[in-house]
């Protein structure tokens, strides 16, 4: 049996947090902003929502395939950022999709796209629905809206050992990934965040990025072929090691959100489980400190698979507010060799810019699972599972996330701290918090996942929220930053996008669209407008 | 004083093969075909061609920038391909550019492009001109041509050390880059076969190899972001470590082979000049047996610098035509660190295949320059000089590259081989030879470089050559492969790249140019009809 998604909020009904999870929690929060009690709005249920009536009939033909019934509607309507949530606590859902297709194969996405495409009905491509941009929230200036969701093209289709790589089909979720592999030597080894309610189709989309903070950091360096389904046809790329035969028609499909057509399978590229690993957990004495570090391990060639720079206060649980520490949680692994050199180089580039090695930790090869390193993965897994509790009492916690080249890392740093930090104030009236880590780091700078909160007014706290997102990650833009480093453009981030991205690419954009969706059924408003 | 470069073949006038370089080759060859003397036609001289006279008028203010002699269109006629040769030695350049400009900034780029677009005249982009593919020849059905070198272009403009990057013009040389970085302690290393004579903006346009036989083998993993100037305007992509912000704009122009636009500038990626090396030659019974222990290599992630397996009766001098020996050219090397442990367990797994490394090289930090590995580099280095002399005695000698994917490695080799082996003797009514090596090697499988040779009857020598290589392109593309790995489509490449490319990526790219070049303008016939 299907487990239940919640249509309000982040993963299945049945794993929320514990009562013994939450109060900790709360208790912490309330103390932080001197609350006596938090007024707790409680989740909502689909019967408290009045959706407008579907404007399209479906036809006979395709009525095993599309659903229009109210809860299917409604789950469909938003994805799961914090301001979709906060909609949802406030019951609000005025642009549902009409209608939402299961397709099961290829084919039954052609009939779909072709009755929409009959009926003029605007498409968006749904995998699991995990967008944190409203990349598919359907448009308010859209006459109909059918929703075509992926999640029923499930299968590893075919595994090529030898050259280590898997034909999958795009609808599969991250654990049937792995599940499907289990019996084969390899993994695929893309986890994120949203990995349990995420799809391939939806990682290729949207340009994913994995567990690997180093080398294969986004879904582009897994991607072997695609294939895609647009309203003037099927496009099926060659499986390749590598080419130069033109631009990569895989790279353009990569990141396309939806407005050209939908992906429907994929040969990704696999590898051996890892055998052999070597973890450590690094302090060092600040943020930048830590950095340099980073970044001259970034720049030796080492390719760590985990290279993440936390502030210790954010990371480890107890760690007072005032505490300027970083953490390193540093692994290495591999399928096919003991990795001490590497560790032993990275270690001591971490000394030669005074990392002290937490003592639990080098010899472990666990120690990815304990120690700050532990800490930190248990707090990842389960972080967003807070935010409707966070939600349901007014509290604010987000994320936004860039990038930045290195030699103008620590000025964007500091300007983006205090420019999230004035504006909660400025937003709010008092005070937030704002942490930032690397969850990915080049040669040429890392990734800055930025994490803030704050305690808003309950009756203006989507306007509250939206004004402190809106004005941070402007800001990053602003700054020289890219508006998304792994969160894909949607309809959140457009604005700030239309900035970043060279007129002329948003041109070759729209003529190839014209080309593959003429009449731009396919995910309008998303990346560029017709 | 500026080096004069060759108008009919590579290279400059003053590093020709010596008499004592020419002598052995000649007679090997000879002895192979049991050909008494060759009749060797006398390299061209300029005055031997006729041109049509130019059809275009350059008007006063640009006459400072665009040039219309007679050598300068010779010499811009034609790439270096063998058939390019070929056709020189014939004296035959029925469609060379009707002018040539050298614009030494981006604002003259803007000029010369407005002149081109007022007078309907079709733009060649013009790099180095080691084109192998037909990139930068006139095609016969344009009214007007002007071919427009970036070649005064030609500076390093910025070092960024922290985030170790450059921003250099586009019409650099090779050499150049590493001459105006040497006050630096870092490198760009893109080298390859045509280094000397091409250009970083013909690089970006072409996807080309570099030096590196993993990770950073194409110059795409070099660019952080490009400038590009089209008839519509300018474009300049954000410069940034890595972006998930909709479909890479960097990823549409690489490859783009002058369709869009013109190249004018971009931020590459710099490493530290390597201080650490550590290099083998490895020899294994066959080709397969050290293709397999490149394969288990390239799946451990042990990233070798060089990984080039090559068939030993190819690589090295005096090895009889029946040796079936490979030999593995290995390096790593690093600005940072010792490579003990990589090297070790790479030549771990060489020998778990058999692989017995020359006893001369693994200590020897400067193998790269010595024993196989060495003999193998000089040979590369001046590979490309023979090909006038070939081509002036009929003897047939060129190469093509494709890859695949591991798993159909073995049966795609033999086709290819025997395919090749079977079209020269049909071609020229008797045994050719062929060889294959790998220049790049990635996880999923190898980039396959076939060099092959026979002997032409010189009265039908075009169309002898023409009917070889194209048969074994064309094969490599029916079997699965693509059309090429780093030498990019051109004119020369289109039949058999238009099988291999999806047709609705050719329907996106129509799309795109029409919106950046709305009069098809910019080298029309490269990858895409109007």
């Amino acid at each position: 049996m299907r487990r239940q998604k919640k249509f309000y909020a982040w993963g299945y009904a049945d794993e929320d947090l514990s009562p013994g999870e939450i109060a900790p929690w709360e208790a912490e929060i309330a103390k932080r902003y001197g609350i006596a009690a938090f007024d707790v709005t409680p989740p909502p249920r689909p019967e408290e929502f009045t959706l407008r009536p579907s404007r399209v009939s479906v036809p006979a033909s395709l009525q095993s395939l599309v659903q229009t019934d109210h809860l299917t509607r409604l789950e469909h309507s938003y994805g799961k950022a914090a301001f979709d949530a906060i909609r949802m606590f406030m019951r609000s859902v005025p642009q549902p999709p009409d209608a939402v297709a299961f397709p099961e194969s290829e084919q039954d996405v052609v009939r779909v796209l072709d009755w929409c495409d009959g009926i003029g009905a605007t498409v968006i491509p749904y995998g699991g629905g995990s967008s944190v941009v409203k990349g598919i929230e359907p448009p308010a200036s859209a006459d109909k809206v059918v929703t075509i969701s992926t999640r029923h093209m499930d299968k590893v289709l075919e595994v090529d050992p030898v050259s280590q790589a898997a034909r999958i089909q795009a609808g599969i979720y991250g654990p049937a990934i792995e599940d499907q592999l289990r019996a084969t030597p390899f993994t695929m080894r893309h986890y994120m965040q949203a990995y349990r309610c995420s799809t391939l189709g939806g990682w290729i989309a949207t340009r994913s990025g994995g567990h690997y903070a180093t080398l294969y950091t986004h879904i582009d360096d897994f991607v072997e072929s695609i294939r895609m389904v647009a309203p003037t046809g099927a496009l099926e790329t060659r499986r390749l090691p590598g080419s130069g035969a033109g631009p990569s028609p895989d790279r353009l499909i990569l990141g396309s959100e939806g407005i050209f057509g939908i992906i429907t399978e994929a040969w990704v590229r696999l590898r051996r489980k890892p055998t052999f690993r070597a973890s450590a957990s690094v302090r060092f004495r600040d943020f930048y400190t830590g950095a340099d570090a980073v970044r001259t391990i970034t720049q030796a060639g080492l390719y760590p698979a985990n290279c993440r720079l936390l502030e210790a206060r954010e990371a480890l649980p107890g760690v007072p507010w005032d505490n300027e520490q970083a953490v390193l949680v540093l692994g290495f692994e591999s399928g096919n060799h003991p990795l001490d050199a590497w560790m032993a180089r990275a270690i001591e580039i971490c000394g030669d810019h005074g990392g002290v090695v937490d003592p639990a930790d080098p010899d472990d090869e666990n120690a990815h699972r304990s120690g700050a390193a532990g800490a930190w993965r248990n707090r990842f897994i389960r972080a967003p599972h807070y935010s409707e509790h966070a939600v349901a009492r007014g509290i604010m916690s987000s994320t936004f996330e860039t990038s930045m080249t290195w030699e103008r890392f620590r000025d964007f740093h500091q300007k983006i701290t205090a420019i999230t930090r004035d504006t909660i104030r400025r937003v709010t009236g008092r005070d937030g918090t704002v942490t930032c880590r690397f969850t990915h780091v080049y040669p040429d700078g890392p990734c800055l996942y930025f994490t803030f909160g704050g305690l808003l007014d309950k009756r203006r706290q989507l306007e509250q929220f939206m004004d402190v997102l809106t004005t941070c990650t402007a800001a990053t833009v602003e700054h020289g930053g890219t508006t998304t480093h792994h969160h894909a453009v949607g309809r959140f981030h457009r604005p700030f996008y239309d900035r970043q991205r060279p007129e002329l690419f948003a041109r070759a954009l729209r003529g190839a669209k014209r080309e593959l969706d003429p009449k731009g059924l396919m995910n309008p408003g998303v990346l560029i407008d017709p």
